[in-house]
């Protein structure tokens, strides 16, 4: 069968339903579009697991301050449902915001604590948007599997805790980071990125490698930090908005290793272009 | 097949899924138990529409206030599960806090502005605990319907928001209230009364019957709503909570009548006991 774009929640539950009906497994992935390799390892693991494929693209006004990119967030429809045919996605479902949002929402889903800090500290109101914009999506599209990229990896402990709060009947399989050669992590901001900032951003991933490193040779959770930040400063262009060294998934402030599992959150802004990365070792 | 007495969500879910399989339709009435003819008639609209009926029994801790009546709120299991059973459920999903709520939750699902009055306004987080527990229910039983009594009419206004809001994949079914003999709304709360309170507790239905009949002839939305509490006044035990002519289901104070429906909504202390009841004019 041949791909199909889809604009209609009505129309996206109507397929919904008759796969149910013949018994099919759904996978979601949602995603804002613009997408690069990050995406397809997306797809390619819900093809993995479900027989059917939806691939969501929808650039979300609620998860975006006022002062953000909203407007701008890079768009390639185009581009976009070609690759998301080659990778065998069945549908887009590619709602416009007037479809998703046709009067004024007075419903918000709210995550609490794990949203206090990082991108939910620097981000107001960011999550609140997200968690409800991914339950919308949940509740349209009813899919078994929903996939998301380590990268974001507070988005993946906000969306979790509400499925689990919420006893969503999904399950959510988190992603591994796709990165470029230099080990830049992908994403659709990248392309906003002067060739010299470019050069320069890769020390987020050189950054990371290196508390892999110190925390291998014993170095406890306030200096490996502090060497991640200032091996961040070394770049002239770079600008950090966090370096947090957390409990994962939980986020809460680590002073010392204990076995739990942890993480080393970076976001660190490039001119206007706020890049984020993170390594989680458990 | 005889009705089932179900504890846990896993538990639900299969029997769900079989429904499902089987192309059952399946309707929620979502109760907090000791049953009264309110919830017999939900149950009854629940059968006309759907061949398979869940009874949700769960008195939800996140929904009453520190100082409120959880503790003491009336519970009978037996007495329940005989009503259910006679009136044809087939399944009663009585799950413990425990289960509902293994550990803190940290997702809230919030409804804002049809909240800031009325109960909203007298119990702060009630609706917060209503949404957020209706919401768990959906996601465990997933019915195509869930019905629940227009006695609460703020609470219907505010689940339909939300099922509306996040694209829930099911309808709300609000049915009518059930009265006593002399108008008193059915209320697992009325046997808190005394004798007396009991009594004078008539006052609700028949200042909402006083305003049916102010409003066929002619007077204006501050006249109507005096009119009641004027009413309720001459009655000792009487604490006023709130009286409110609003439109329905925004919730908006209304000056002067055009055309949109409005709602006449009561809350009245009577010693401990606090009992809603409201008209709707459509």
């Amino acid at each position: 069968m041949k791909m199909r774009i889809i604009e209609t929640i009505s129309e996206m539950r109507k397929v919904q339903k008759e796969w149910r009906e013949n018994g099919e497994s759904i996978g979601l992935v949602p995603t804002m579009g613009y997408l690069h390799e990050g995406h397809l390892s997306l797809i390619a693991e819900a093809k993995k697991r479900c027989s059917k494929v939806v691939m969501s693209l929808f650039v979300n006004p609620l998860q975006f301050g006022p002062t953000e990119d909203f407007e701008r967030y890079p768009r390639d429809m185009e581009r976009d449902s070609q690759l998301a045919n080659e990778s065998g996605v069945d549908i887009i479902f590619a709602p416009s915001v007037a479809e998703m949002y046709p009067h004024k929402m007075k419903t918000t889903v709210v995550v609490s604590e794990i949203t206090d800090t990082l991108c939910g500290a620097s981000r107001p109101g960011h999550f609140d948007g997200v968690a409800t914009v991914v339950s919308k999506l949940f509740h349209i599209v009813q899919p078994d599997f929903a996939f998301f990229g380590q990268k974001d990896a507070q988005q993946v402990a906000v969306i979790k805790q509400m499925v689990d709060d919420l006893n969503m009947p999904l399950e959510i399989i988190p992603c591994p980071i796709v990165r470029e050669p230099d080990g830049l992590a992908k994403s659709s901001r990248n392309v906003y990125l002067s060739e010299e900032a470019r050069k320069q951003a890769v020390v987020l991933s050189r950054s990371l490698k290196q508390a892999e490193a110190d925390y291998q040779q014993g170095l406890q959770p306030g200096e490996i930090k502090e060497r991640a930040m200032s091996l961040i400063k070394t770049q002239p262009l770079a600008d950090i908005d966090y370096v947090e060294l957390l409990t994962y998934p939980s986020l809460k402030p680590l002073e010392k290793f204990n076995g739990q599992p942890f993480i080393l959150a970076l976001a660190v802004r490039f001119g206007d272009t706020r890049l984020i990365d993170n390594k989680i070792f458990s």
